[in-house]
């Protein structure tokens, strides 16, 4: 191996002869690999069966969750979560099986009626917008493009957001909100830093009812020993007297089953007593009964941690297999390629040269492995350098993996070489 | 007792004196009784409890119900509501823990965008109307109250809707739909004859996209050895040339666990797939691992007609007895009420004189049984008769139903008295 960009075009075609011929041997093989979806794999999912077998349904507070009532959550499970999300029972509240489907109520109620402190819905605004930190969460875009925001792509740095970029922004009222994975984000990796948190919470918005979808996905999703921490947006925003500004959210699925955890979220108690009073016609109650028997499985902060250092053990030597090869295949070539090496959550970044993301997504998925769409991480799905790949290490076994993270190095030289040749 | 309607002022004042002495005999007792919510007893809850410890998430075609994917539902779940519908597998979607959150969100749809079939969103022809046969469920006409819609009461007959008046409403192009609870309707426990089907699913409407919101809650939950049987609504629609009419929803809330059981839709395949298309981007998928449980326990039609024969052998003494001592307590007093005897659902109507309803329900909440609220079954909580009062005899245990009973019937006599005193 040697640097791409030190060859001439002779032997760029000479390299990448070669690599077409081990390009063929993969493609060979018959591979059927999936590196796309955030998905546990099923021994992750082997962790939680002992919550299946818990048949105590009855709350501390002799409440039978098994029936009809408390919108708001079991009192136990909002401790629970409170205690995730850093802040009190009752500014939580216990939803169903998907944080997704309590953002997206949230757009909704933004997009139909405002929030308690609107001026107006938000739609009344012609054509509102939404501040979409990319790469980012394909699913989270979509909700706001579905509800017909305006997406407004923010470069996210490894410390978040560019804030000098959304502080700009912000001064256009039309500009109602922004999304955020604040720890581990999608598909980075990246937490916020300090200075982001309280410039988020501190800055002067021009809408007065701005708010920052704080979707705490990986909150307790470590996978080495050194934790990043972030600061509480919540508590930062009251700080700044902004405190209707922060919804935040976390999920179960991840921790048990997805699309058959707990979901909840987390705001001022003037946001909470407005979004339950919404609530009260969509809904009678949310499962509480898997809300006692999540809660029962998982106990409490330490039970949750203990928990989790389970997926870590099943999860690290996958992310470390995925940046070794990363490593192995692409660092002698120069600087062809940059990837992400996070601390926690579900995925790493992989940075192509601009122009090539799409062709090597395009030569995996030939030669039987898929990844996610290049550009799926940006508003409209479309990267403006056609650079990012999203890897997703969680849910193939090791050896797939492997093969699959091997075959990925090739296409991303064979890709690069082409764009190099085509320069030339 | 005595005809009232034969009493003169006089003995009306003497027995309302006699009976006044009988209701502080109740109030004195301190009671803390409640017939006023429609749900499941304690016993009722009982009779699943296996379902908590069922393991096997495995689907049938190999699908890991623990895990994100399928948002129609598992296919056993699709097949299993397709046979309690009357439909295709294909012509459902097996959803969360609520079927109200399932109407709750294709009001939305229809308000926001409208569907497969509509020229435009409802919210477009300024302000829609819904029909709401009355009495009827409180949350049903909540839900279209809450989004602006102008409900429209039509009286409900013993055969269901009053179609005369029905056929004439729907003339009016902002009529976008009717609410149904077509079998043991909630609070009357009528259900709805063929030919009352067969009109709704016949009927020329100015709306294009009128939808049918057939909630056949009570679809298995008979109380007697007659069971009254329905035309299925889908079916009718197709052969009247409507199929996108229909939109036929139930609910596994009654049969297993009351917010922790599993709800389900059917409809149309363009209705399905246009709402599929739509819940995307809301939610990855719901709790399939719910769905895989409830279908285990229940098994097949013949299972959960096993199943709802425990819930029958619970609550049928429990009607059995508010029906004798409502005919025991009033029959004797002329046409003073009269109440339906349903033979299945979870209510029962108690109809009083005109302007008796209200002053009913305080007496007895003054002496401490809670009934519902008098006019809750109406839009807007309004009866234009104050006449009504939905009896919920699920809940309580049999004696405590029984003197909450008997306080009625004191009750219903002493406002009549009032009420033909002030006549006089
Ligand atoms: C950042 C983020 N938020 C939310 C979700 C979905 O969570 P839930 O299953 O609670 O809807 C995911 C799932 O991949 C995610 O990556
Ligand atoms: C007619 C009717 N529909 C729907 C519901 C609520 O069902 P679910 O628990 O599936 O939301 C009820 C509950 O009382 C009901 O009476």
């Amino acid at each position: 191996m040697a640097d791409y960009f030190a060859m001439d075009s002779r032997q760029c075609a000479q390299e990448l002869d070669s690599l077409r011929k081990i390009y063929e041997e993969y493609a060979a093989k018959g591979l059927k690999l999936d590196m796309s979806r955030g998905k546990p794999a099923p021994d992750q999912l082997d962790l939680s069966m002992d919550l299946l077998t818990i048949t105590d349904y009855k709350g501390e507070t002799g409440i039978d969750s098994r029936n009809y009532g408390n919108l708001e959550g079991m009192p136990e499970a909002r401790r629970f979560f409170a205690d995730i999300l850093g802040a009190q029972p009752d500014e939580v509240i216990v939803g169903g099986n998907s944080s997704l489907n309590m953002m997206y109520y949230l757009i909704d109620l933004g997009w139909r009626l405002g929030f308690a402190d609107s001026p107006a819905a938000w739609n009344a605004c012609g054509r509102p917008k939404f501040l979409c930190p990319a790469p980012g969460y394909d699913r989270h875009f979509r909700v706001t493009e579905y509800f017909g925001f305006e997406l407004i792509a923010v470069p996210m740095l490894p410390t978040g957001p560019d804030m000098d970029c959304v502080e700009a922004l912000v001064k256009d009222e039309a500009v109602k909100g922004i999304w955020c994975v604040p720890l581990y984000s999608n598909p980075d990796g990246y937490s916020y830093s300090d200075e982001t948190v309280r410039r988020l919470a501190a800055m002067k918005t021009a809408a007065p009812d701005f708010k920052i979808m704080w979707d705490n996905a990986y909150c307790v999703h470590h996978l080495t020993d050194t934790h990043d921490v972030i600061l509480n947006m919540l508590e930062e925003c009251r700080k700044a007297g902004h405190e209707d500004r922060a919804l935040m959210f976390c999920s179960l699925s991840k921790v048990t089953f997805p699309g058959a955890g707990v979901a909840a979220m987390a705001a001022s108690r003037r946001n909470i007593d407005y979004i339950l009073k919404n609530m009260f016609p969509m809904i009678i109650s949310f499962d509480k009964l898997n809300q006692v028997r999540h809660i029962r499985f998982l106990k409490d902060m330490d039970g949750l941690a203990a928990h989790m250092e389970k997926h870590r053990a099943l999860l690290e030597p996958k992310f470390r297999a995925v940046l070794a090869i990363l490593d192995e295949g692409l660092s002698g070539c120069g600087s062809i390629a940059r990837w992400t090496k996070p601390n926690g959550g579900y995925f790493l970044s992989l940075y192509t040269l601009g122009g090539c993301a799409k062709r090597t997504v395009q030569l995996c998925r030939e030669a039987g492995v898929v990844l996610t769409d290049a550009g799926a991480a940006y508003p409209y799905g479309v990267d403006p350098q056609d650079s990012n790949i999203r890897i997703a290490p969680t849910f193939p076994p090791l050896d797939e993996l492997e093969t699959a993270s091997r075959l990925l190095c090739v296409c991303v030289r064979i890709a690069t070489l082409e764009k190099l040749l085509q320069r030339q």
